[in-house]
């Protein structure tokens, strides 16, 4: 294996550091974090609309989920080509509109933020680059203090973003439900349980090791997952395709079987995402679909992962299935670096990407 | 070809029906929408939700579009399991949600208006079937009138879906303005322009069973578009997907180049949507990089499309930008036909797939 490792060398150091970056986070962040969540609690927004470009907008997605469900508020995703192309002007009062970026550095989503301000919302970008054009361009910034990211595939910007997302959240539902000033926040602690978390995973590379084989020769591959482990597929599709090359598609279970099932067969493997919770529930039936297509099936799931697929991977226990998302991922990060690698490809080095993409 | 033409005789006659489609719409559908539009009107929504499954889930991003750019309103397609499964009650007070359903089948949508009305939303179906229980569960609805649809692979009912669509915007777009009662309609005179241009592409088969051929051994293509265009290159990778088994992917100009594009190469087509207008002029920069990692680009577009890839067709002129959608489409109906059909395959039989979809 030595041999193998020689690729990816970056990608691999940044994801081994994410559970060093989960806990600065808590230690570091949290307070600047509750401080924009009682800002943003104090302007009572109505509608809250999120926007981000590749890794950031699976982030994106993942904080839609929470805002939902936890907030009770509709929520939607930016299309930045109708502000930034196409001129709309639309009214963003008693709106939030939040932009995700590790760099903060793509012209469209500066301007999209820079014309929802001017529309009337209330903006906050959340970046690892305070010091970006999109934070100058927000009322308000999240610093995710994932420190400098040199891999071209994003691994530790993409936890960062979700623990202080969800952080973020989890701050703005107890201020606006005034509980803010309670007893000792429980959300450092659960946040501290996911950096143990997140070390078991770097931990476990050489289960993946050997899991990467089995994907050697496969050109096509379908990731998927249900509710808040959605955003988990998205991202380890894109993380597959910009490393491995594999045509990695990413299906909600339910838009699955809305069509793209007639594609799976026994040469086109199913990844499945399925922490326990209600999430997994929905997904028992799509499992069951994906099998009498007799698709080879990898299950990361609970306890009971490893009987339904053709292979599995127990994810770590004792999180919540809101938070599985800021950790879950390691597993397949790791999952596509070492295709990567068994293929003789360098996950540092992508072939026609660079780490700042500029779109307008 | 003779032989080839064996398979998807049902999808090939829906395909063909879509000028007589559009038509009807026109003649029969647009009093009912204006109706509907007016009432819409008066309520005075603030923000617009939408839902949708597979090929309507594509009408519905259409219609975010129109909605974002000419309604100047914010909006944003609702995750429908944050309602179902994981019981978010949201505050949808001045919201329209907007379910789009051929077959107004699929329990998670109903449920997802059902909810959204106890929530305070005003409610619309889009759909082909009127006495569904979507439209019952539905405040309003507007029936697409595409008569039945037999083919597993729906086309005449998404152009139906995207002209209604448009239809309601453009009448809602005037109604809000007070220009409702102003002159004679422009809307009429533009869908049947529609409806010829559409009879057009239906006509141009024989130049598509040529393309077709090019793919004959593509296991894996990119459908790529902006704006307007994205929705079309999200349908034509489904139908795809759905008929031929391509592992056929689809970005927005901005997306591919955020990742998606390391995975391109001179084994990996990809076909780009760019209809002239501001989503082809965005799209420039994209294909210029798409050309520079070797791909073999299929552009549909303007009259340069010829030039600016590998090989082009050439889209129906005096047609704006935002319309083209509701036509673009035919051809690469055609293309995901000819393709499973050079292939021995069926389009009106895909594997693992049934015409109504059920999801919860």
């Amino acid at each position: 294996m030595t041999d193998q490792r020689q690729g990816g060398l970056l990608m691999a150091a940044e994801i081994a550091e994410q559970p060093e970056v989960l806990r600065r986070i808590v230690d570091n962040g949290w307070g600047p974090i509750r401080e924009v969540a009682a800002k943003i609690a104090e302007r009572q927004p109505r509608f809250v609309l999120l926007a981000g470009r590749g890794t950031s907008d699976h982030a994106a997605l993942y904080a839609k989920y929470l805002i939902e469900v936890r907030l009770n508020l509709p929520c939607g995703l930016v299309s930045p080509s109708t502000l930034t192309a196409y001129g709309a002007r639309p009214d963003l009062r008693e709106t939030l509109v939040i932009a995700v970026s590790q760099s903060g550095g793509s012209p469209d989503l500066t301007e999209t933020l820079t014309v929802a301000r001017e529309c009337g919302a209330t903006t906050l970008a959340v970046t690892n680059a305070p010091g970006s054009a999109l934070a100058a361009a927000a009322e308000l910034t999240v610093d995710v203090l994932a420190g400098p990211e040199r891999a071209v595939a994003a691994t530790k910007s993409y936890t960062a973003e979700l623990l202080a997302l969800q952080l973020l959240v989890a701050a703005w539902t107890r201020a606006a439900d005034g509980t803010a000033d309670g007893a000792v926040d429980a959300e450092p602690a659960a946040a501290r349980r996911l950096a143990e978390a997140a070390a078991e995973l770097v931990g476990r590379r050489d289960e993946v090791v050997e899991l990467a084989q089995r994907y050697r020769f496969a050109s096509r591959l379908v990731v998927t997952g249900r509710g808040f482990a959605y955003p988990t597929a998205l991202e380890a599709a894109l993380k597959l395709m910009e490393t491995s090359y594999v045509a990695a598609h990413a299906f909600s279970g339910a838009d699955l079987l809305h069509g793209p099932l007639a594609m799976v067969d026994p040469e086109y493997p199913v990844v499945a995402v399925v922490p326990d919770g209600v999430g997994a529930t929905a997904m028992a039936p799509v499992l069951q679909r994906v099998r009498e297509r007799g698709a080879d099936l990898l299950v990361l799931g609970g306890a009971a992962a490893e009987a339904a697929g053709s292979h599995g991977f127990v994810l770590p226990g004792g999180i919540s299935e809101e938070l599985h998302p800021v950790v879950d991922i390691i597993a397949l990060q790791w999952l596509a670096l070492e295709i990567a690698v068994a293929r003789g490809l360098d996950p540092d080095r992508p072939r026609g990407l660079s780490k700042v993409t500029e779109t307008w």
